[in-house]
């Protein structure tokens, strides 16, 4: 039975994931390309899937994108939320829910290459399936994110899509992000995350776009070359708060952004996660300011370096790249 | 130049190697094996590096160990250390040292293949390298640590050898895990390392090894399959306090070890890092029970599995393999 199990030192949630066990032997890197006819993601390859969870259809009754229970899930909501010690050691359940979305009907690999309405229609199954989520109150943080290519930990169809993962604990990454921030608009009553905006927007240095209200950029300290940020420019702290208009026009710079990593970096295999505020109905107490300090953004990494012991060890990144020249050669096309 | 960048939300700092700069056509994952003769990390080939910075020498006067600096390093000391701020950020100068040790003269890739004497000559380097390095008090910690094997993100040269960081900024993992081991101190009053071995040797479910006064063990909740640490039994915060006979226990159970991972996972790419109480000189009043909290040991990391955006963006990681099933097969041999 998979579990989740914490770090006592460190306070990290692993997730063990013992359906997925494998032999030492397992871990041989094979890349399997299923040939066109046989995706199990394509129209008219519905029933080797599990039942759909949601879609989107067109006037026909033909969907456009697919909601399905992950065919290898991480955390599942067919048990009960147990937790229990054991000497120094905390472990829960498994519990939580691990969903795919499928972003298009088509044979297509890259999100680059969706229509902008069609990667509106992917954000907009982003919020409705995190607003179906966060009725259960046992959940405390929907992950919305994206694996593209086999070096960012995608599996062997490629046939683009995304996945939604509802977990129950705060995750260790965000959850520092959220207090960061927290810390920072405590001591300057300002968001940090705001204050980037306007210091990006009077440098113009590390901004890649500014367009439809969003600023795509190159943080100021990245882990990685040539990643990316997307964030509003407009304080919103909820990803699920952007209406009609923004989701159009953030999916048009999603479009933008993820075509010129394709052409000018060689079609990188990368990944995509979404930070957004937790579900308004946490942290009544402690979060109280959190419409004020938090604000939700994309973080785009393509995966173009290993990541050394150092890293790892030290939690101390070296970025082979300067942030500024990244976003010169990004804006160039 | 080189600087040193703050992430203003995360508080973690970020090396940007520019001199390392690459263009993007440069991440091409290439892989050079050199020609044996062609190493210049030979004996007899003293003369393709930089003048040593220290080495450890048998009776004849040939050297054993040797330290460099790095061919490439990320920091160094020939600048200044400034400090500035622009708007929201914090950024410095890339100071401190990278420096290699070189583990053998001859051309062997892998730690599991040097003799026990030659292991415990390498770990006297780390410690007689980082007592000198303690002497600038500029430096806030020394990281010890080795990358072997491509997917660990060593080099192209198949000679054994390991590395030494000193920065001038605490590492935000390190300062994490010093934190944590505190705040189980405040609440319980006991090393939670020390807490962590008596639970391991009562339940002996995830114990490799248990000689010469140090415990192997496959961590509660690890990271990574088949992630081990090395921790003394009795009570030890700086790794740099071993004494002789230490030395050498810990030298014949890191051979094992690192022979197990080769011949039981196929001689896989591994990462190990040393993580030690920070020198004592440091946080005179806010570490004052350092002496008590904090226990040095070793986590070795095999890179069998790749990390996807889940886990970098969530920092919730997923272990697809049972610790207990992973300390039991590398029990076997």
């Amino acid at each position: 039975m998979p579990e989740l199990r914490k770090d006592p030192i460190l306070g990290r949630w692993v997730i063990i994931a013992t359906e997925r066990a494998k032999r030492p032997k397992d871990f041989k890197r094979d890349i399997v390309n299923l040939p066109e006819g046989d995706c199990p993601f394509c129209r008219g390859n519905e029933h080797e899937t599990s039942a759909e969870l949601f879609s989107i259809r067109d006037d026909k009754g033909d969907w456009r994108v697919r909601v399905i229970p992950s065919r290898k899930p991480f955390l599942k909501s067919d048990d009960k939320l147990w937790k229990k010690g054991k000497g120094p050691y905390d472990l829960m359940a498994a519990f939580g829910s691990h969903e795919t979305v499928i972003e298009t009907p088509e044979h297509i690999a890259n999100m680059a290459d969706l229509e902008v309405a069609q990667i509106k229609d992917v954000l907009r199954v982003y919020c409705i399936r995190a607003g179906e989520i966060e009725k259960d109150l046992r959940i405390k943080y929907v992950l919305l994110f994206k694996n593209y290519g086999y070096d960012a930990g995608a599996g062997p169809i490629k046939h683009s899509r995304s996945q939604i993962i509802a977990a129950p604990v705060n995750l260790k990454r965000v959850k520092e992000e959220l207090e960061g921030a927290k810390s920072y608009y405590n001591y300057h009553q300002r968001c940090v995350f705001c204050d980037i905006c306007s210091q990006e927007l009077s440098q113009k240095e590390r901004i890649v776009l500014d367009e439809e209200g969003f600023l795509a950029l190159v943080p100021f300290a990245p882990r990685f070359p040539f990643e990316i940020w997307i964030m509003p420019k407009k304080h919103s702290p909820y990803f699920c708060g952007i209406n009609d208009g923004e989701m159009y026009g953030l999916a048009k710079v999603m479009k933008k952004i993820l075509t010129k990593l394709k052409v000018l970096l060689n079609d990188p295999a990368y990944n995509y996660v979404i930070h957004t505020a937790p579900f308004k109905r946490q942290y009544p107490g402690y979060w109280s300011t959190i419409d004020d300090d938090f604000h939700w953004h994309i973080e785009i990494t393509p995966r173009l370096t290993r990541v050394a012991g150092f890293e790892w060890g030290s939690g101390f990144y070296i970025c082979p790249v300067l942030p500024e020249e990244a976003a010169k050669f990004l804006r160039e096309i």
